[in-house]
């Protein structure tokens, strides 16, 4: 099958790994923001994020080429970044109209549009027009899964068929999919887990920082937030179940243990401020932490969907360091 | 009031401190097996395993003073091993007939009794006579908790009403007690995490041996984990919120950071075979490896509830590793 990946960031690069080894066409499209990869993948160069050579047989197509990367595609795969969600839905639309095929959402988090928060799907609904869409989630390191390690991810559609289906056909032996119809908890867990991770992240800095070993406290702000992950999806119309596996408790725990946000949060848990952990994050240079934007618009979320203050507290607390000047101190009294 | 804690071992004596600063009055009760300990404690030196010098106002009892140490307890802790607590049950009533105080089991584990495997509470309430029973689970490492750092635990009863006045007696602001009425599911999910924290040990033990990172698989194997500890507690009558929670997830988690399970399965993970990975325990002076026992004791204990053999995959395979001879690469093919 024919299948057209929207992005070339690290997940869609990685992605493109199994979707060749299942022995399908797969089109990489490449916008503006990625051009210097393109530059270099063109040349037959190792992606810059993953560090991987792309397989030869994986076109690539330009910016300016989103007609012709699109053209008798069996399925479309979405893998820009959140912001890059709404308008490269809107482009595909203007580019050939609402999609009949499938549209496979990478992407992940919470946008502003309209004045009113969106989930990823949400936007492609509404933007792309098509309603036959396949949501991924679960954890997911792109280098991991470019470099062929066994990942474990779920795919959510309301229409559960659709989900099976696409999923026997992405899957291979070392990328593992299993299905769901609980879409709004999958791409809720996937938004909220950044917050959690830099929760742990704050818990284990403090500790490691005072040579303190608490491996208790550890348990319980990883258990803790995945209570409240749970509670807000259930809230929310999803399901508590999506939270307690792969999509949850999984992507949480590897976002924790390997990710920018637990990072982030682990300078703040040794005392930086705000302001000299993203500095120090800038001279690191691994790139943006999303938790700290991300923080912003799950507070406007939480207050639109009328969640009580009172069942939000790790997030709360985690607000309150990020835009209150609050101390760390205010977390760990919250878990 | 005054508490009479049975049981003198690292998690006993480290629930001392807490219930000491409450202005409990404390009485610890030794164990033959516990002499050694009494030995050192009783001269005002560090508890062996805890590295704490206790509070002088503890009151300290030798195995032959039960009588007294039990004599006008308000509330009687049990915090024998697991294979401890028939015995030690028996002689609480032999010496004071049926208790009319609350019993707090700290024990954890399953046990052969008559042919058939019990829980802690089921031993305790056919052979000590009590039903006035609380149970105790969640993320506590004794040492961590005997240095008066944060430890979030689940006190459960059939009787909420039991479990939160106990819980009010014994909470800290380090030691923070939530309470259930999931006895069971509390109880299976302390007796099965050791196993689940053997699989992360080898999934995490096989990559350092192979300079393999992949965190998207031990991501997996802890929420595949999960979901498998609360299908068998559900399938037993227990709630998976249980499990999904400190009591479970918790649990598992801090045993997978830091206890003999995981280090025993990191062993078995680098190519040890299951006699060479007990030697080097035996040499690293570690102490028994819990999970190896009680694998014999869950075949049996999921063979007597009928649970199907195709839910419990990861145990299966951890079962398969430890009696029969398997290779590693079983779990592996069973996340």
């Amino acid at each position: 099958m024919k299948i057209t990946i929207l992005g070339a960031g690290a997940i869609a690069s990685a992605l493109s790994i199994p979707l060749t080894d299942r022995g399908h066409e797969v089109r990489l499209w490449f916008t503006e923001y990625d051009m210097p990869i393109y530059e270099k993948v063109s040349r037959g160069e190792p992606h810059p994020r993953t560090k991987i050579v792309l397989p030869s047989t994986i076109k690539l197509y330009k910016p300016e080429e989103l007609e012709r990367a699109l053209k008798g595609a069996d399925v479309i795969v979405l893998a820009v970044s959140s912001r890059g969600v709404l308008p490269v839905s809107k482009r595909v639309r203007e580019t050939i109209g609402i999609p009949n095929e499938p549209i496979v959402v990478v992407a992940k988090g919470l946008e502003v549009v309209d004045d009113r928060v969106r989930t990823m799907t949400e936007i492609v609904r509404e933007h792309m027009g098509s309603s036959n869409i396949v949501y991924v989630g679960g954890p997911s390191l792109a280098v991991e899964l470019a470099n062929k390690r066994p990942t474990y991810v779920v795919y959510a559609s309301e229409e559960i068929d659709l989900a099976v289906k696409i999923a026997s056909e992405f899957q291979t032996d070392y990328y593992k999919i299993t299905v769901t119809n609980d879409v709004i908890g999958l791409e809720l867990s996937a938004a909220l887990k950044n917050i959690y991770a830099m929760a742990y992240g704050i818990v284990e800095g403090y500790l490691e920082a005072h040579g303190i070993v608490n491996k208790n406290l550890k348990a319980a702000v990883l258990s803790k937030s995945i209570e409240e992950m749970a509670l807000i999806v259930s809230l929310c119309g999803g399901q508590k179940e999506t939270v307690y596996g792969l999509g949850g408790l999984g992507d949480l725990y590897v976002t924790a243990l390997g990710g920018r946000n637990s990072m982030f949060g682990n300078l703040l848990g040794r005392g930086l401020t705000v302001d000299e952990a993203l500095k120090e994050m800038e001279i690191r240079g691994v790139g943006v932490v999303e938790g700290v934007k991300n923080a912003e618009t799950i507070k406007r979320f939480l207050t639109e969907k009328n969640i009580p203050l009172e069942k939000t507290r790790i997030f709360n607390a985690v607000y309150a360091i990020l835009y209150e000047d609050k101390d760390i101190g205010i977390l760990f009294n919250s878990i």
